[in-house]
């Protein structure tokens, strides 16, 4: 399948507007967005309340059906954490066009996962964004200023997960997501109370899209002409990433010696985000108005 | 003043639940967060959608009636872009319990900002969240794992910026966040159409609080004491923090060496990113159920 050309449909909630030169809907590079930042901002509506709610979470891509699925292919998103019953409760027939089904809990039925064929529409509606600053833009003028970031935003519905099978297999992921291959080697499997008092949220997307910005700074032919300006104001940009240090042992830890799994993760991880934050500065964007590469 | 006292009323959608062993609500520490990640997550209802707009943005603490203002004081929050007029016009009377001031534009009062006295309540509300990632907590099983982080999130109402000398603050007190001294090193001052072009938006700050998790991990004596289990699974902390490298000059850059100020802000940014890291990584929480230090 060839699931790196999948596109999000446009929806108008969904639709980049300002600089949509930037703006891309491709469920591999949204995917990928959401599964290498270290936290997902997750937003919703309190009906109590002006303000939306907004959390940082932990959370991937994945789909318990068919867990062999590519990072492009259409995936639900888990995070890990609570939402209160009493906000999930209150979602459960907003925006639904069906009758709700009575006496059935706050979690969704199972299979109305990965199958993009949700014709119910329950659980939480949440905008969750995933933010990878790429460097420090530095132009001539302060208008011109920006920063290099890969953004990706996806728009569904959160219901907890129920199912021990499922919950087991979300826990799984979002453990291997924070240091590939540690579900394995921690100590697994959890207990009754371990799988009693972990939160999960099975996400079912409805739209997404990414919004990018790289390359160097652009200034105007007014300021490049000005050869005091030019002269004296350094341009260019500041590359940012996400860094990790060597592993710092704990009180109570007794391995002597750091895993590799753990020491090639942060050795690989490092050279990736770098190498990502310096390729960012140098690629550049297509011009505004066009749609394709 | 001793303003490192001064503490956001703890108001129904601002109050922290979960873990409220890591809250705080001190304005130096919540003003300090924000001030510190390269961008900000902002998200408001848009009444025609059941998703929250979620959009990552660069903003600053300040005050443009008491400049000199220091980061624990009563200030508001300036955000560099736009939100859709449609939107600022709608949320005009969201909430206000007094009469809307026909023909006016849809800005706040001038002096409305900093006083902390607004009681016409106008403007959007939005929920603006910060996020440091500190480090990634690795424990013997999967439900002990967790991050080291300082998150922040403050609710306000959101004006455009009109009044120009208010703008131009707004405008040097951002780009300074970038890197500071920036906008006195570039060209200044900006011309009528870059003032023109650019969106400024005004935060009246309602309420706040912020979440800290620091320290090691921390496991239950069951696993502590199953030789199996800890004579295999390391546990302790991988520090994660925000890097920048070395400066990159663009194609249309003049200056031959980076000045002093961009190369010293690199070096000490990322020092203190690492420092701050680490100490978190070794700093011991306070305990659950206890309100102060």
């Amino acid at each position: 399948m060839p699931s790196q050309n999948l596109e999000y449909p446009k929806q108008p909630f969904s639709t980049v507007n300002r600089y949509n030169n930037r703006a891309s809907y491709s469920l591999q590079q949204i995917h990928q967005i959401i599964n290498t930042t270290h936290f997902l901002n997750v937003s919703f509506v309190d009906p109590d309340s002006p303000y939306p709610v907004s959390i940082p979470m932990i959370g991937h891509m994945g789909s318990f059906d068919r867990p062999s699925a590519d990072t492009g292919d259409v995936l639900d998103l888990y995070l890990h954490g609570y939402i209160s019953s009493r906000l999930l409760n209150l979602s459960r027939n907003h925006g639904s066009s069906s009758p709700p089904d009575g006496g059935a809990d706050q979690t969704a039925q199972p299979g109305g996962g990965s199958n993009g064929n949700s014709s119910t529409k329950s659980g939480l509606p949440v905008t969750v964004a995933a933010t990878h600053v790429d460097g420090l833009v530095l132009a001539l003028t302060p208008n011109n200023h920006s920063y290099n970031y890969r953004s990706a935003t996806l728009f569904g519905r959160a219901a907890a997960v129920a199912d021990p099978a499922e919950k087991q297999y979300a826990m799984r992921l979002i453990t291997d997501a924070v240091v590939p291959d540690r579900w394995r080697q921690s100590r697994v499997p959890p207990t009754k109370g371990e799988m009693a008092s972990t939160g999960l949220l099975r996400v079912t997307i409805e739209a997404g899209s990414a919004k990018i910005r790289s390359g160097m700074p652009g200034d105007e032919r007014f300021d490049l002409e000005n050869a005091e300006v030019t002269g004296r104001v350094w341009t260019g940009v500041v590359p940012v990433w996400s860094a990790m240090g060597d592993p710092m042992p704990g009180p109570d830890n007794k391995v002597e010696h750091v895993p590799g799994y753990i020491t090639d993760f942060v050795k690989d991880g490092n050279s990736w985000a770098k190498e990502t934050a310096l390729e960012q500065a140098t690629k550049t964007m297509k011009p505004k108005g066009k749609t394709e590469d």
